[in-house]
């Protein structure tokens, strides 16, 4: 598993004077000049992995493989400056492809005002491979990590989950914007963007914090895609399943103290709703409450990233 | 080619405040704070291409892909501060992969006081890609471009050229603390890290000086690997044609005015040589004058970046 390697970076990496914040959350931090900091994401895509061009427009895999960076900036609650882009195309007809894929990133670069600094243009006899790499800005508030849950925040999301590989992972606009606001706003203790699953990465906010979190069945906002595969796939998976489980949603998950969260809620800032689904609590590990008030173990179900030893 | 991706970015992207210099160079430079610029640079390299995996230590392919990042820092005389890692791992043994790629890379990051910040890891059933983007500060006396040589300009070059495929283009050290050390010393015009060519890499500072170059072919440092392949390879390229068109050198070219390149070579203040092997000149064009004094046109052979339309 990624963690894997995660946990072994960790140990074997020297500490460095300018990383204040190494391998393991969404982005990292690295001194560049007197008391400026930036925030850097890398994010890498493969055809046949995270999506199939040969059934879609190489746009939308362009503005996905931007999207996704910037979705890194956005749970951090940074905001993104400029990205590189770097490529493996094949052989044949690499020059249009690059072109594609430039002109999917730039109405999402140009409506971020992200900077596309520039790249590396590679041919070869393999699948498409695209990496962007963002570099961001630390906000006047401060970036958001993961590790800062506290007993008794509330969980906080933005939109709505499951069902994304009936197009979201492709076409979701990241919470660039909506991640900056809250931050400003409102007291926020952590943050994560649902990546890997809204169970997975919730875990991951509660891991890093030495918590456990109580998810509220019956408060989880499904999405039209989540039902939608629940009636149609027909494998026995239920629209809350869908929602808790499925990858590529790229909506926020939030701890925030109970009384910024009532705020948050009453006033619904964002063009996106915001829901409270549930709560940080101090014993370990990933629960949920259901609507006839028993309380379960739910697994962190999702995409894993698994390394083969 | 690549620079015909390059002539279509630099039409088709906007302009953006932050972008100092944006693609083209061997790195871009992004305003990152109040005064505070970047430079960021990015290299992606394949299994097969760039390297072949199945004949090398793995060490040595993440060794290269850094040396490869912290060269493109060197061609801009820019101190590398740290860098974001992305790969691609074939299935089968990913893990162990991913840990000999760093381990080649930590020693070089030690060096350099470069800081492995974080990455993004994925498997899949393609061959290794590994993508590392470095990030910079510009020194004190500012970064090296390509397009700053004068007519009359020295073409002074570090170490020696030619046959790198032997060796040399897994295990080279870049030339970071020579850039450095050269710029902020001496008074130097342009500079280019050697990656396609001595030949193509020094047309790039002539087309982008709207000069032309005129080389002493006697005068060029010819590598030991370059005389071994012209005595075994059998295919009648001389040692001088290795030197002047093999890629992967990854030595520094640089535009130096006169007497300040008399100077360098003087004091010659680095470990490795430094050498002039000629001069820019108003007359666009690449030239090689001979030991007979006859000048010729040269070609600007190297490593391509073919893009197929």
């Amino acid at each position: 598993m990624e963690s894997d390697l995660i946990s072994w970076l960790r140990s074997r990496l020297p500490s460095h004077p300018l990383l204040r914040l190494g391998p393991g959350d969404d982005a990292a931090l690295l001194r560049v000049g007197e008391g400026s900091d930036c925030v850097v994401a890398v994010d890498m895509l493969m055809d046949t992995v995270d999506f199939v061009l040969g059934e879609i427009d190489a746009r939308r895999a362009g503005h996905k493989t931007l999207a996704v960076n910037l979705s890194d900036m956005a749970a951090m609650a940074a905001r993104p400056l400029g990205v590189v882009v770097a490529l493996a195309l094949p052989r044949n007809g690499g020059l249009a492809l690059a072109q594609s894929l430039y002109e999917g990133m730039l109405p999402l670069a140009e409506r971020h005002q992200v900077a596309i600094a520039g790249g590396d243009t590679n041919s070869w006899d393999g699948p498409l491979v695209i990496s962007v790499t963002v570099i961001g800005a630390v906000p006047e508030s401060g970036v958001l990590l993961r590790d800062g849950a506290q007993p008794g925040d509330r969980i906080v999301v933005t939109g709505t989950f499951g069902g994304s590989i009936l197009g979201h992972h492709l076409d979701f606009e990241p919470r660039v914007d909506e991640a900056l606001l809250l931050n400003e706003r409102y007291k926020v203790h952590a943050c994560i963007d649902a990546s890997d699953s809204l169970a997975v990465d919730l875990n991951h906010i509660a891991v890093e914090s030495r918590l456990g979190a109580v998810v509220q069945t019956a408060a989880i906002p499904t999405s039209k895609a989540a039902h939608e595969l629940a009636e149609t796939a027909g494998d026995g998976r239920t629209a809350l399943e869908h929602a808790l489980e499925d990858g590529e949603d790229f909506e926020l998950i939030l701890a925030v103290p109970p009384v910024e969260a009532a705020k948050m809620l009453d006033e619904q800032p964002l063009d996106v709703s915001l829901s409270d689904i549930g709560r940080f609590v101090e014993k370990r590990g990933l629960w949920q409450s259901n609507a006839d008030g028993n309380t379960s173990e739910l697994a962190p179900r999702g995409y894993e990233h698994r390394l083969e030893p």
